[in-house]
């Protein structure tokens, strides 16, 4: 396989091609600026790469996505007509696991509130509040990133319940779906996660019409999309004291610029979109089993279906 | 079973009688000032009873401890000579995993750093840190506690190293023990949880000398007592840049008084002693069954020695 990189990230290049010479040393990975004819390439890998860009490779089989959002790509009129998968692995699900988790637990336990009262220099505790059993937790989203969540969620000993557009079943978490399934989950939930890939059904879904449908005191947690979320909205819902607290990785826009006045929110968290990334020698296995499937003309895993979205 | 309850903790004789009637509606729960005969209590549950309180009842067979730190007990010269247990759960334990878990993953991914940036408006991130393979954990003190932690960390991918007095074993985690074992240990430390029982030999074990044997930029949390930790030297190696941060849920003096400086500390985190607590109704199983080894003269389960300090 001869592989295309296509990302403007720093040093990715310089990783990739490491990772890859120590786990797959048959393959070529070159960027777009190397001496390689764009007819030599078989198969792309690609993060944000410029509109049309990809249509200069005639002969690509297959692209992968180091992003697990991919509305980007499939938005883009020129993306070449052949299959698009997301890259997976085990190590960016543990990421995501990790960044839920400590959202969901700064609020289960209160380290917001507490952090407040440091602030203040007092030492004063209200006492025990629910614990994890009593806590409803609602996964909006269940692919790869939302499944691994709610089910570490569950073994954490949360009640969980998961949402997404077509029906879904996970032991021990009560799966819902449609628009139906979210009216009927919001009033119940304590806390709100969003793991959603952004569709024309997802974009703004977080707005003052949901969080009004959450409990006074609910908190809202966002690793999806930047757009699904509205800041304004969010803003008021927690000025106004009817949610207590939320945790954005993604913003819109994004990145959130200097000055915003939403950074010094003081029931806001911000982190810069770092929430789950690709470890690249995770992703090595996932890549190869599809490059191989491809050419022997088997179902592809974590296949894009354009259509849907996602 | 006529139990006695001696805490200072408001409302807890209502909590405490309200969960007895509903698991254990043969034994009754009395405060102090009710009007039952000192020597009608066979059993007595304690929270920091004043210094002697319980010499005035003469036929109490046991004496159950809420807290998991009993140095204060044992510091009565005129405690009675009967067996203290201390109250244990799987709920406890589940408590202070998610305390624990939530420092940990504060400094693995760096939601220190991100806190800071958002406090100065700035979105940023430096890329990928270690996976959770590659960050060392030390969990010292290898109790109920500790072990539970220590065992959450392994099943989360941490690489976690247990530290305690006398030879453990914990599958999956690397035990070491005695003054040498925490010698070897601390090198190669990136994250140091404290879940030690107050003694002689841990009385302020976390001090200039253990922060200095530490890696530069290791951070430091401690959920064990207050008086383990020199908060002076803390400050010290966390002006100095050499401790990244630390998380307290205990202090010497506790609590921390109003205006202390350490209350502002950018790098140090202080929640109130919440990390964890006896959910009433968890403890009961363990009372009960406490109670009836110790009418039939068979062993008892976490019971103190009096001798060790814990």
């Amino acid at each position: 396989m001869r592989l295309l990189l296509l990302s403007s990230a720093p040093g990715i290049l310089q990783e990739w091609r490491a990772a890859v010479a120590r786990a797959a040393p048959g393959i070529e990975v070159h960027g777009p600026d190397e001496e390689v004819p764009a007819a030599a390439f078989d198969a792309a890998l690609v993060f944000a790469p410029p509109r049309g860009r990809l249509r200069r490779y005639p002969n690509l089989k297959i692209i992968f996505s180091l992003g697990a959002g991919v509305e980007q790509l499939i938005a883009d009129p020129e993306f070449p007509d052949v299959p698009l998968v997301r890259l997976m692995s085990a190590a960016k699900q543990r990421l995501m696991n990790q960044w839920v988790l400590y959202a969901v637990l700064r609020f289960h336990r209160g380290f917001d509130r507490f952090e407040e009262l440091q602030r203040a220099g007092r030492w004063e505790w209200q006492g025990s509040g629910p614990g994890a059993a009593e806590r409803c937790v609602s996964v909006l989203g269940l692919g790869d990133l939302g499944r691994a969540s709610a089910e570490l969620l569950r073994d954490q000993g949360f009640q969980v319940r998961g949402w997404s557009r077509s029906p879904r079943s996970i032991d021990g978490v009560h799966c819902l779906h449609g628009p139906a399934g979210l009216q009927q989950l919001l009033p119940d939930t304590d806390i709100l996660v969003c793991l959603l890939p952004l569709t024309a059904a997802t974009r703004g879904l977080l707005n003052a019409e949901l969080f009004a449908r959450l409990p006074r005191g609910a908190a809202v947690v966002n690793a999806g999309r930047g757009q699904q979320l509205v800041l304004e909205d969010l803003r008021a819902a927690l000025d106004s004291g009817h949610l207590r607290g939320a945790m954005l990785d993604v913003t819109d826009p994004e990145p959130l610029p200097p000055g915003h006045p939403l950074w010094q929110h003081p029931h806001l968290v911000i982190t810069p979109h770092m929430a789950s990334y690709m470890p690249h020698e995770s992703a090595i296995p996932s890549l190869l089993d599809n490059y191989q499937r491809v050419l022997e003309g088997r179902e592809l895993l974590h296949l894009v279906d354009r259509a849907r979205g996602y």
